[in-house]
């Protein structure tokens, strides 16, 4: 269960209006790495977790978090749309700075949430469920969420030089050093159950399993004209494990056969050779 | 530019028939970390990098492979639907057997593809580009690859006791081999990008400017109720590369104020009180 | 069956082409309570009515206006698009005002519709199926087209004061009375239906069956801090219908347990302690 | 900002396990009308909310509720999944009976989520911002609320039936029991707005801009063949707020004109006649 | 402006109830190539189609006669859903036979539609306005329109062989019936379109501007290994209108460079060696 | 499997950068018909194709050719972007001109990919499975292929005209000449098709299964007023391959009966009269 406060985490003033600022900010509030994906991401990970208390508790914490950022955004937004109406896109017919301005808004800010946030990222895609992983195995899990929060920091750090508000800015600077602990966060948890069980997720099916395939499953198949990609620890290296070392396949060639699938039945309707549909045949 | 051999990479050949396990493996076809996902999502990196020609022709290489892989699962996917019909379905009205079996099945196998593979995942909704990442951070992109190599290889470890035929599980086998290795692969390439550029992503926003914000962004938020998430590094440990302590906070207080947006132009029609829209003062 | 006249149902005269109010309508056209919204949620609930004929045909009159209005929505796109062509965005390069004009513009208008009306909303989201309803249930449906009449109304309002275009204007007042007559209409349709049925859908449900329940589903849960939500009937009221008076809960504790999902089978691979996968356990 | 406590709102205990069932449940929590839209379409009108705080805290109020509402969603289909596992699938290929549950399971319960609640509806299409709406009009957004709520309570109502399992019927009964007590309330708030402002959404907009199409726009048109719709409020009654009487048009005509667009621009590539580009023409 | 005349186009009588049928026949009504597909292309195609009245007139016919057969679907659905009920569901947990039915059913024609028409494909994924097109140049439109008319049969026939209900066959032979007819009428527009305006779209894009491309543009460029594709006329012909012939380039190798893009300016973060962003440089 | 060279299939080169352009370009990229849909759909059908070797082999050939399309397409639009930063939008807020063309650009291209292409139309919609077809019917498929052709020519035809860009031109005119090509081969693959197997697809649906409906089945019925339709050749005409002659029906009666369908059970809970849910019943 869940109870709210009416102040917000960390203050938000910016110090004048800007719409269009307020459509960009719209892809941290409502896109794929936004505050809505990784408060869904953290609550639906900590709603299903199974056996593992300490984790849980951990992310109904930053879940729980989460859910005042999507709130912090939505303040935000809403006081750079303070003051926008509708009378301004018809004044934009006439003067020229007005539609350098309405031209970059969201229509949407005015029309649909008279001045709010939306569910939508900064071109107005509807938020989706399909953004958020909660797989049940922890170690894929975090990974998912270092790669958010890695990508949710630089969006942000991208939008900071968008705007020279520095109410906007005190805020994004915030936001920044935060982004930068949840990115430690999911390291150290990571390196826990990295020591815990292994680097490969998921580490319960048995690597024997797989030794029949392993020559070849670590080799690197230089598929890509150009042997540049020779230079890394992929190519040249051990696994972090020590299951095996690394090969450069500089000329690859397929192990496998031609597909040949066969005709299928007539009442498919693919109408090759030979194979009419017969309707006395049928019954 | 790109070239086609008629060979698969791997080896494909399913015992027999399955079409229920057909529409399981759509998910690691077309689903959100299915094969299609991570060839769309090297590819894009490959083509959008600039400036490291060292990763470029390393995503250009695993992007072409995986190009392959979405032709293998196609091939199995057509293997499994062999010899399905839509006759089948009308049977299933007298035999509880085949209802069974046609209760299970994707109709879009029969009706819209002819027994071939579907750009969907295994309930039919459409793999869409908001799935893949491609942000010109290599660190950021290369942690979004091994989550995802993480998540797809879990999904396969899942249907491989999904079946007991032996054709179907060789081949899992030698995904889960090679999805390891594909981990081992960008864990390689994050260590030396971490390496260069330190572990949080962007690097190039100045610490600095979060420097007034730190004490309180290193701060562990208790926010649900109970201390189990004391007990992890994330709340007692320090920063991996050592910018500070983290504190947990059991009893944190809000730092904000409490939003209060201004009353919008009457021309929105939020219809509060005094608020009316005037013809005549419009123009 | 349906059949069509050529003349639309209300005169549209737009006095100039605006290409960016083109843009803007089409959140009226195309979006989540547009034209094609009511129009599509209509026809399914008259098309699907059970048992109830005056309200099917009254659903079948209403739907089949509602056609008419997405015509009359595309004729109005059509006249404000006139003249547009790609060659003004080649033009703005060299000249600010036309670059303003052009930034605001969906460039599907000119692209993919060759400047028509689009099925999609203000942002260029294709509409679909999901935004509407048809349930089955009369006074549930209605009280949808009650609310989706009420959105629409207050976009249109909010659309006039975009324009000062007469010929538009004429044509939105046209709407907002018309939409004015829907809002009465549903009201009616609802009004009916709950001295029939009573105020709580679905109204088939015994309910003796949640009289255990009654106590504590009839409390206002005081989650959110301060008590400003005390003053409303919400709270110290009773409901509609006679069955019981509402109680406001400043202080509310969860009534429920501490959920404890069972640690699940190893071939889930969650990599729990002490689940391992073994292969030889499996069959 | 937000905090978390352990317990759920109220008790959920299943009999057991039924994946089935599990599938279905979805609707309720991922779909259209399930607790995700409550929940997020009740916070966005809170965050949102401008000039109203009493509105504001009962919005947060009972947006803070739903979060909890759909942890208790996560907690029951993580119940009736217990002891699921891909081995089920395996296992059907010999087994009609169990065949025939497999089925009708979501196959990412295994695959995806690990035997948790996933954001989807119970077809597997993924939640989306599309669903909810906060227009910044209360009246319209409370009359959303109370329509979202009818939607709701009605499938839950057949949800009921799907099942004999008392566990889950006692947690609907109370879901049941909830959802009656929240259109109660919505009922009253909306009693409250249309005393003060009127019954037509937006009120501000002044109705005698709309005089001069009052006479038509009061109409009600027959365009469905027969008359049955001549007998309800809507086509013989006056309107709510005695604005004026409703007439039924048995034999309604169009008003307007045949649209006639212009032929458009060359380069538009039409290819209507006498309409070819030339390309010394262009600049 | 429309009409609806209360009988169905063409009798709809289905022998006996079907849900797993009604799940499939889903597909054409609310899939990519459903009813719900060619009605509102045409209809779009019709309400923005400049200059041509004959066509305008043949548009409106066929996209006004398809809302009828959304109708007719919607029928012929609800037809099979008869009978249909929550209960059944709960009867499954003890009947293998009741099992293997609900598994295969849409749960949403339970809970959403309550036995109605939905509009959706046969996975219950929502129809979208992505899937039409009208794009003003006519050929180019009825092209698309035989194209889906070709896929919309296809699909019917394989659904008649999935039921032996003599009551949907029959209904099915008409619709193949008319399906047919409408490729030959598409078919007859295009013939015409091409004898006027030549066979590539667009016409009016002057061939000239594309002289010095046009040998390299007509090699037939062997990628795929294997020469099979040599034997079709795509690569030994001629152009249909006579403005060359067709090449088989058997080792084609790549014409252009290698792409090598800017290092971007450091306040988009990519982190590329010696890019720091420095906060002195930036105003 | 596929490999890949780093030189581009013919020369991308603009002569200077233009965000805005870069934002169009987007819909031949990763829209409806962009060059994601032309190389996903080739490709599917392809890897589907069952029984026809050399039109697999075509389908490779050229669905290997779109992948380095789709290559050509981000170079192109790295290159407009070159140079564009964050600093831009905040330079706007000072200058209208800058605000001009920063309103018009997608802001993903700044915050998401770093400069580079996106798998997404001009007004950001992510690319969807939902755009390719790949039945198994080969003259249904390469209709839906000669279509896309048609519409992806229009397209860059159209773009052709917003820039006066000569390095951008001169990519276009290439692109032009290409997929004029390639609309005279999916017409030469028709060609050989329905000279093989007839006009109408499927082929194998025996006509005489449809003969009973044959006479209804030709005739064209004048939904729309007026009779201009009367003047094309499918009015008036014979079918293609002689089975029959085309009737104008000018004033079309239906045929079918007025829709009726039961009352459903009452735990659907409809709510109409007398059909209460009794609990005592249930069991």
């Amino acid at each position: 269960m869940f109870r709210h406060q009416k102040e917000l985490q960390f203050e938000i003033k910016v110090e004048r209006p800007d719409p269009q600022l307020a459509r960009q900010i719209q892809e941290v509030l409502g896109g794929q790495f936004g505050e809505m994906t990784v408060m869904m991401q953290y609550l639906f990970q900590g709603f299903n977790c199974r056996g593992e208390e300490k984790y849980k508790d951990m992310l109904m914490d930053i879940g729980t978090e989460e859910i005042g950022h999507v709130e912090m955004l939505c303040a935000m937004i809403s006081q750079l749309l303070d003051g926008a109406s509708p009378d301004d896109q018809a004044k934009a017919a006439k003067d020229p700075a007005t539609a350098a301005i309405m031209g970059g808004i969201n229509p949407q800010h005015l029309l649909v949430s008279g001045l709010g946030g939306l569910p939508t990222n900064s071109n107005g895609v509807p938020w989706n469920g399909a953004y958020i992983v909660a797989s049940g195995n922890l170690l894929a899990d975090m990974r998912s969420n270092l790669h958010a929060e890695s990508q949710g920091r630089l969006q942000v750090a991208r939008l900071y030089h968008m705007t020279r508000d520095e109410g906007v800015r005190a805020a994004f600077r915030k936001m920044l050093a935060r982004d930068r602990y949840h990115q430690y966060q999911w390291m150290a948890a990571i390196e826990e159950l990295e020591q815990k069980n292994g680097v490969v997720v998921p580490a319960s099916f048995p690597p024997e399993a797989e030794l029949e395939s392993q020559p070849e499953a670590y080799k690197f198949w230089n598929l890509s004209e150009g042997q540049e990609s020779k230079e890394g620890l992929w190519a040249t290296g051990s696994a972090q494990d020590g299951t095996g070392d690394f090969v450069y396949e500089a000329d690859p060639v397929p192990l496998g056969n031609i597909p040949n699938p066969e005709i299928p039945a007539p009442t498919l309707h693919h109408d090759l050779d030979g194979k009419k549909f017969k309707n006395s045949n049928e019954e």
